[in-house]
């Protein structure tokens, strides 16, 4: 465990962060988004983006900024059915302003529900086609009068701005570590909520650390922010050799991982054999066209080494997207233990390298320096004799700390920390890190 | 399903003109093989070939050729206990003529029977050693009496020809895709009546066909009649790029694909990944040296990439080479699936193709065009959504809708016909075809 | 089975020696070793190597000589309570000469037991750190009085030799089959009398062979002495194409074959193969850097192909390093087999080879050359014809006998035997043999 990450009490750290963020309405654009990026600079010096509607990235174009201030269903007595004040998810996200009175059949066309989860809001939105909804529970809907309701959504869509934020960590190096949590998804708790505030917790706890690698944090609305970012930036897109989008990291599910399109990059290598160490049992899943931010980062025009890590499988637990995915479902120790991980990987990234014995004919005489147990003939030998004959045997300029890790099937902060112990006694030398192959360093600038 | 290629009734015609070659008495050469050939020339324009005895073909020479008019065994009574016109199974296939008494030892040395299935007669040859026999079921032959047997065999083997029989339908390329049935077995159904038969309705399907390949269909006796072409055929045997041995398809089993010599050559894929997507369940084994004439296109001085594709597999069951294997055995329905699974192979070898996304970076926007739900938030996406994305993802000029159809886990018809949607929006263009690497086209001959 | 190799008393005169070898006190240096390659010596033309203690081999140094006479523990009764006449077990190896009264509380600091085995006496060592100790059954110990012991050890710690032993079976060419068993273990019989054994009769045997490659025999301890050898033989080592380190080969287990560094050399697949054909169940492992001198061998600066051959796996039995490893413990037909293991192992080296197929456009014509049956339509072909017809297929050039043999999945001895009849016949020619890529042969010097 890296001291300089972790925290004792991180957990209760990024949940507050968590629940702040929580009650925000957000969307692909709009103050809720400002709102979120204002709470994160509490902690962090964001860098915020705004892009005007209609700006051209790719082959997508800003759309119009959406604000909402409030909804509401009234039925013929005037009881509010359904008000946006008690949940932003009541209200389709980017529906048109309107105020209209309608029968149920009508009303009917514009509700969505869940007929198998009968108590749970959906959370739906139109952001690229023009419509008004409302979302709600389905025992609620059939309970329903035939009698004419009262719609009324006071948002507005017009010309304005998609807003995202940035931090960029600078390390000895100007390859980068990308960290990416989406930020348009209103009062959903794992769904980003989680993602944000540990990301925010994670870039303050780095700013004291020197890095061998940059590491750049980005909040952005999903697919089109990331788009925006994207079509903003080519000209640093070669810098990222290590990327993962975070999200859903809140709940007690998984850990989950989707490999980046390239399959086994050193990300996927990184964060696999971390997952598979983390005592927890987890979800190895290949790279498919679907999901988070990952299918941008990963489309065949980049195809960065940038994968997805959760804790349950995104569409695969009954509260995806619904009112389900509040703060209960959330909570302190997983939300540290989701930290951890990402700690763990950084730690691997930052300090796996290529060593070679200098002793390479033979085994060199560890007992003579105290390396090796004195009396011999037992069966069993101990973990940390099995890493130091791993690594001199392994060391041989062709594997790295993580080949020897994966192949010993150890930890790869137990390889690590014994690789240390062998240079100090001159067994190791380090021969290449991949920092050596890498942009000019920053202090060269 | 390519509905130029499969008909409705294409199953019943199959099967008819399967019955129809069924009484005839063929061998590796003689006039059952000749006659044989006359029916499938009813079909489509079948060019016959007449090699004479003598001929050496590689190290094979083509042996006399064997006809047969009448045969049987009286016993002292003068009743026939086996009659040539009851089942062309009972003579031992090339059996020189005889007419003699014999005592029952002496009649037993030239009986095959099938202890295990006592009720069968067996289906024997002995071209290359002169000899002759009987074959008959076990029970029967139990019942003989020690007694006097009048044995007769009114066959002829002489100078001759060795006869076979090829179509070509010319594509666009002089590449080709190489069928071959057997057609050496006399009353067995399903091996291999069902195969000439099923080869034949597809040659004639396909006459007014448009295709990227040339297909050439042979129809031949097995090893002498395939060693025959190849020794006859060298200098066009480049030309094909892909070959299938069809036999034994009108029963209920398998499928049951044999690899070619490759073991993944496109053929192989193409094969395994119709049968995958055939709602049945496959049977995919390597290539092993004993078979069908896959042994002879699979020789080390020619590994072509021809695979064996059948219903149940050879030699596994227990109607294989006994009378069982009758009309019985093979059914209409069987016999369509086994085309389908073909035509679908034909299909994917035709309109494979390696295409490009024209707007590599990030997702292109399939809303604005009509591709993608209005409404976003739901928790599953469609099959033609995934495959939609699945195809742009990795359209980079790397991969082959064969290719993206494996890795999608998505049939091919669905990869393909998606991506000419997105080909007709634009967003794709055809990179490359295999056909472009070929020969000289048949039209600027 | 190859005939010259294999006798039928191998089991018997190899316990014999077993026997003869177990009660000799063996260290890593000493008289013990010496007596031991004298009887070794009876047998085959032994070179004996004695290295001066203080000589340096890479990063290690020779030790001091190590013999010892005799050692007791006596009570206040001047009862034996233990005594090495008796076991030379008991006794930690390389005890520094010792006499004194001692408490039971400081006499505990120097015993040795094995509480989950209470009635064994373990084996233990302390080569490089000056020390004495006792080893003794957990029972005995338990049941020792409150009272003043006499303890008494008298042996030797003095400035001479490490002695190895080496036999050399010249073959055509100087390419190099390494044999190597550690000689350092005092009475136990698996771990390693039954290797000392074994490879004493293979050694023997092989003496008026000719054979392809050369066989070089290395009795030495372990670790310092395979360290020693390779030390001094530097210029050597590029020989060694093929090596096995040989222990505890008289046991019921097993048997289990370590894997050298490379994983897949030649003499990983050729015990692979052999092992798998064996009619026992195999355990096959990966190579880890915890052992034998394979640990030496496969070191990053030789990363010789050197595997470790055993019948149970070191350390995972209970008898492993304690008292119950004695003579019940091996049995004569457990050391033949494992004898004819290695057997088969060097028949496949030696005999494997490249062929041609002198017919590789389609099958020969194996009737007529009386290696077909005559009579056609069975569904069952023979091994010996499916041997052919692979061999056949695959001898393009590019595959081994052992090829064929994996793919074929049929004993590497029918391979090479219908091999040899194909050659005869005129079918097959050697193309090129591994012995043909190596050093200048001896005959040429």
């Amino acid at each position: 465990m890296n001291e300089q990450l972790v925290t004792e009490n991180i957990g209760d750290e990024i949940f507050a962060l968590a629940a702040k963020l929580y009650p925000i309405c957000r969307s692909i654009t709009g103050d809720g988004v400002r709102e979120t990026l204002r709470e994160i600079s509490a902690h962090i010096k964001l860098e915020t983006h705004e892009v005007p509607t209609g700006t051209g990235v790719f082959d997508w174009t800003i759309p119009r900024e959406w604000n909402i201030r409030d909804a509401y269903i009234k039925n013929e007595r005037g009881e509010k059915i359904i008000d946006f004040a008690h949940s932003n998810l009541h209200v389709m996200s980017y529906s048109v302003p309107v105020r209209r009175f309608v029968s149920l059949a009508e009303l009917q066309k514009h509700i969505y529900t869940l007929p198998d989860q009968p108590d749970l809001v959906p959370y739906r939105t139109s952001y690229y086609a023009e419509s008004w909804g409302f979302c709600m529970a389905h025992r609620r809907f059939e309970s329903l009068q035939d009698e004419t309701y009262e719609v009324f959504i006071d948002s507005s869509l017009k010309d304005g701005f998609l807003t995202y934020g940035e931090y960029l960590h600078k390390g000895d190096t100007k390859d980068e570590f990308l960290l990416s949590a989406h930020v348009c998804h209103p009062s959903l708790a794992n769904d980003n909520c989680s993602g944000m505030a540990l990301l925010t917790h994670l870039a303050k706890q780095m700013a004291n650390m020197r890095t061998r690698y940059s590491y750049r944090f980005l909040f952005a609305p999903g697919t089109i922010g990331a788009i925006t970012w994207l079509a903003r930036n080519e000209d640093k897109i070669e810098r990222i050799k290590y990327g993962l989008v975070i999200s859903m990291v809140g709940d007690s599910g998984g850990p989950t991982y989707k490999r980046s399109r390239r399959g086994n990059a050193k990300i996927d290598r990184a964060v696999v054999h971390v997952l598979r160490h983390s005592g927890l049992t987890p979800t190895i899943i290949n790279f498919f066209p679907y999901g988070y931010d990952e299918r941008q980062y990963c489309s065949p025009g980049f195809n960065l080494p940038v994968g997805l890590l959760q804790r349950s499988r995104f569409g695969q637990i009954p509260q995806y997207h619904t009112s389900a995915d509040n703060l209960d479902f959330i909570r302190a120790d997983h939300l540290a233990q989701s930290y951890c991980m990402i700690a763990d990987t950084i730690d691997l990234i930052e300090n796996d390298a290529v060593y070679c014995n200098t002793m390479p004919k033979c085994e060199p005489q560890l007992g003579k320096r105290g390396l090796y147990a004195a009396v011999g003939g037992d069966k069993h030998t101990s973990a940390a004799n099995m890493a130091m004959l791993w690594i001199l045997n392994l060391s041989d300029g062709m594997n790295s700390l993580l080949d020897i890790a994966e192949r010993a099937d150890l930890p790869f902060r137990v390889i690590c920390s014994v690789a240390r112990q062998l240079q100090q006694h001159g067994l190791l030398k380090c021969c290449a890190t991949e920092a050596a192959e890498s942009d000019a360093l920053y202090a060269a600038q």
